[in-house]
């Protein structure tokens, strides 16, 4: 859990982990915006749930209907790829005019991700075979619902299950997710795992040494093609390559019928620095894309809450 | 050029690069081991010359037989992987006794490694067209020789000749000889470039951004498996998936009839703590491989200095 609403509504700074652990307290709907954008708090899911409790608390703060709904249009844009914080927006901003169905939505919002997270992650721990050694990029877990997770959530289950499970750890660059929060979640999960750079998945899977790959998703179009942390993309090609099963795992939420197919899904592109992070000359060009597309003909199933595609 | 022998010998330290340029007097072959383990020199032709000129001056200081065929034992065995290594001491060792042909020997192993990349640059750099839009991977020019370099050389003499070239760097982690050493070449040559994480070349692919990859090698199999910096056999599936010619540019040095395929190519494992560097849970399990294997099958030409494979 990164994300508790006890009175005061706090984050888990996740750019901090896994050295330090600290919270940041969130006192408006800007002070949200500005920790999503600079993924103090990250997450598909999870900052769909932030960006709703931050417009509830706002709400209870007496905020007008007028305040309400360019607070919502505001935060529902702090970040362009991921669809569940549209999605959380367009279920509160119609209750503008009712405070107290407002924040009711809210924390249902709260409620159904958690119950999300259990569905999708039995379901798709039932793909996962004792003995698996599973490779995963970034991180979708604990840290990014407030549930148990995506396909890290679908691990946990498996591990708690009882199956014996060793999962291969992308380091998830630029920002290291995997390295950062995926390793963290696993050791305290008491989970095997073995962390490696990006550009050793190849490797791995050329020794056999992958069986399954288990992704998330930030949004899923009409077709089935699905936009995912950079370097997403080149896993599936792979897994394609060496026949590798390629699964998704996802809530329902995370379908976008407006978007008929990848191409259609607006990808953040991110400041260079986080590429460069001192190490390259200053300022060099730099193109950083926060997400890639993968197409629906790479995956073997995209697991949702409610069923399998 | 990173190394200099101009009575003393000298390296560039290449792990500073690009914000600190320092130069690293060696005194002697155990200096010269240590540089090459920690890649102070590193590049697979250079580590060859490098290692022949430690041992000339070895010989230089009055070191009789016995200790300058201990040295160069030692030497070869600093790394593994690239053959240049073993074949610039294979060509000193049996002149140990005779200290004047040894010297002449390794000053010969310099030379000619100008003289191959030269060949080898021009010789690529005929595959690279006006306009052309290339990926490269880790550093394969001047700082990894101490001629024009080998894929690197091959732009450099292609933009040389007036095409208009732009070039996208795979960071190449963990120890980002691209975001570090390529892009200082690059900038330096006045040749356009833009930075990526290695796991952001599949989505360039994907949207038709990368025309050519071209890349060095570390040894080449007899049946033409290459075995080349880690994460190189990813973007040669993603090449193929993509119909992206894949290049690799290399010296004949880099053949090794004694390896019949990439199987049987020894593969450096080097320390977690390049990919953990202070941002992972502490002590979590790491797998480091310095390097992968390349199938023949991904490869459209090997294109070494005296002809195309």
């Amino acid at each position: 859990m990164a994300l508790v609403c006890d009175g005061a509504l706090r984050i888990l700074d996740q750019t901090l982990l896994p050295h330090e652990e600290k919270w940041i307290e969130i006192r408006s709907p800007d002070d949200m915006i500005r920790e999503i954008q600079r993924l103090g708090v990250r997450g598909a899911p999870l900052i769909g749930v932030a960006a709703a409790l931050a417009l509830a608390q706002y709400a209870e703060s007496g905020a007008d209907q007028t305040q309400l709904k360019n607070a919502a249009q505001k935060i529902s844009a702090a970040r362009p790829t991921a669809v569940n914080l549209m999605a959380a927006v367009n279920r509160l901003a119609p209750l503008a005019d009712n405070p107290k169905r407002f924040i009711a939505e809210a924390e249902a919002i709260f409620e159904e991700d958690v119950a999300l997270c259990e569905a999708m992650a039995k379901r798709a721990s039932d793909f996962i075979q004792d003995g698996d050694r599973i490779l995963t990029h970034c991180n979708t877990g604990a840290l990014a619902t407030v549930g148990v997770g995506t396909a890290l959530g679908a691990i946990r289950k498996a591990h708690e299950s009882g199956k014996k499970i060793h999962v291969f750890v992308d380091e998830t660059r630029p920002l290291l997710q995997g390295s950062r929060l995926t390793a963290w979640e696993l050791g305290k999960l008491g989970i095997g795992y073995s962390l490696v750079c990006d550009n050793m998945a190849g490797a791995l899977m050329a020794r056999g040494e992958v069986r399954k790959v288990f992704v998330g998703a930030d949004r899923i179009a009409r077709n089935g093609d699905v936009a995912n942390k950079i370097g997403t993309y080149p896993l599936a090609v792979l897994a394609k390559y060496h026949s590798i099963p390629f699964y998704v795992v996802a809530p329902k939420s995370t379908l976008d019928p407006d978007c008929g197919s990848g191409a259609d899904i607006p990808i953040e592109i991110r400041d260079g620095d986080e590429v460069r992070f001192g190490k390259s000359p200053r300022n060099c060009e730099v193109w950083n894309p926060a997400f890639d597309v993968t197409p629906r003909s790479l995956i073997s199933a995209i697991i949702l809450d409610d069923r399998i595609l």
